[in-house]
């Protein structure tokens, strides 16, 4: 078996995106391939009776230094999304009808920086379709199957399965059973994978 | 002016024993000293609207392995309170009664250990005289001064002080105006202590 992380997210969320630009340098390190799992964070919320971190004002103003800091960390650019919260539910339709998992991950980094970098509207058809065409897909046959209510169920077995293992905000992370929570986890989550 | 790094605690929060089990080796490394500003981490809560993040059941047993991969890391004990939600207003009181910010990083080690490391109950006088007789303090006079209304006022008014700076949470830390929240934060408040 190769080794794996898996990464539950929704590109709704900033610190998902800040993740996401540097776990597939984590996992190649280790020999390991991610699996790119969108979820609806809204819907994890409502689940497990947590908040967005944005919801107290104090934080909000605290997040946006931080995620400058982190984005400087990395040396990636964010810029704040002018439409927070950011709905990603038809983004996450849109990877989740897009293929398996692991074959997902130049969609979901393109869509990530469609949002958080070009401050584009993730709920867009058009830009959907857009993003997709510009990594080498049929953006306009993947926007045509967002619908399909087997893309939908897709997408809402990826939420259940995640707060069934725990999770209860994003990015989060596995590495087998054991949940790393937050971008700022990534440390652990290498760790996890030299030890695996 | 020497280099400073503020840390606002509460006795209660698990975080911020581990972040100040740390913090004095990082700010020797930049040359700068820490000032240990005790602060009523539930009256942070009430005015920013903030939470106590184990209101969440699933964050709250996440917390529980998280806790202990930071204590591992750090190469420290860690044993969660048998009493969670932890009162650690009476402690934050004594803290103050001891001396100014930058005297008292003995008693509050010794405080948190006695809560994070031996379940002790920080909200018994009797607790809190043993804890500042055992690094030398004079428990009993202590004790005796946490009720006096200066005391009382000198808490509140760091808790204020914090909340009208940005703080929403435990551990919060300053250097200069830049606000770090969280022991997960140490990394970029030694990067600003060096800068700085």
């Amino acid at each position: 078996m190769p080794k794996s992380v898996e990464l539950f997210f929704d590109v709704g969320s900033p610190y998902s995106y800040l993740a996401a630009t540097q776990i597939e340098r984590i996992a190649e390190r280790s020999g390991a391939t991610v699996a790119w799992k969108p979820m609806v964070l809204g819907a994890v919320f409502k689940a497990t009776e947590n908040d967005m971190p944005a919801r107290c004002p104090a934080k909000a103003r605290y997040m946006l230094a931080d995620l400058a800091r982190f984005a400087a960390l990395y040396g990636v650019p964010f810029k704040m999304s002018s439409r927070f919260p950011v709905n990603g539910l038809r983004a996450g339709r849109l990877v989740v009808a897009a293929g398996a998992p692991e074959s997902v991950g130049a969609l979901v980094l393109a869509l990530f920086r469609a949002v958080w970098v070009d401050d584009r509207d993730p709920s867009d058809p058009a830009v959907l379709a857009d993003v997709a065409n510009g990594v080498g897909l049929d953006g306009a046959a993947l926007v045509g199957a967002i619908d399909d209510a087997a893309v939908k169920d897709a997408l809402r077995a990826n939420t259940d399965d995640a707060i069934a293992r725990g999770v209860f905000g994003a990015p989060s992370f596995f590495v087998g059973d054991q949940l790393f929570w937050g971008n700022d986890r990534l440390d652990f989550v290498e760790r996890a994978l030299h030890e695996g």
